[in-house]
């Protein structure tokens, strides 16, 4: 089955982390596929973890989407080098390492929207 | 006039602030309207500079959106308060201060898309 991880930095508030586990599952319900969030650090699951819980819940292909804005080093180095790991590990799984939230097609106009649905 | 100022961390990398004042001028050519980038630290224009970019452009309203993902300090402090000291120094100004983009209404359709839209 095809299942998203969606890999959020993680935060020393947990209010932060939670918003995070709340997208996933508002993800979930709107797509009717697994998704799930993991975090790099801070917070758990770690992303390992994150990908094991997918795993063993039936995962054949599984999508990796970093939800950082900035190309920095956590989306350059950390994330591919721990999925990396992951697909030498479990090679009988399909991976694909999404763009990061910040290179998405149209986030300008996105953003637009949301600047116009912003009630005065 | 209205203008809109998309305020995000800044970075050491210059091409992570580089994106962002990309996505800016992305921004402006969809809308129509001003919208320029400033940054909380480490890159310029920092946010007194942007703000008072957009007062010298002729803004009458001026609105501010958080280029942030989650809602830690820097979205529910810092910015907030840097906004409050501009709105008393320029009161002529129309201010509008819009939830940061991690609390962006249907964010997780535009994560969805995203995922859908990626080739494999």
């Amino acid at each position: 089955m095809h299942h998203l991880l969606l890999i959020a930095h993680g935060s020393r508030r947990a209010a932060s982390n939670e918003a995070v586990i709340a997208l996933a599952e508002a993800m979930q319900q709107s797509a009717g596929l697994p998704v799930r969030a993991a975090f790099l650090e801070l917070a758990e699951p770690s992303i390992s973890e994150g990908i094991e819980q997918c795993i063993l819940a039936g995962a054949r292909q599984l999508d990796i989407l970093p939800y950082f804005l900035a190309p920095g080093r956590h989306v350059q180095e950390d994330i591919p080098n721990l999925v990396s790991q992951a697909m030498h590990s479990h090679p009988q799984v399909t991976w694909r390492l999404l763009p990061h939230l910040g290179a998405a097609r149209d986030l300008a106009g996105f953003l637009l929207r949301h600047w116009q649905d912003t009630p005065p």
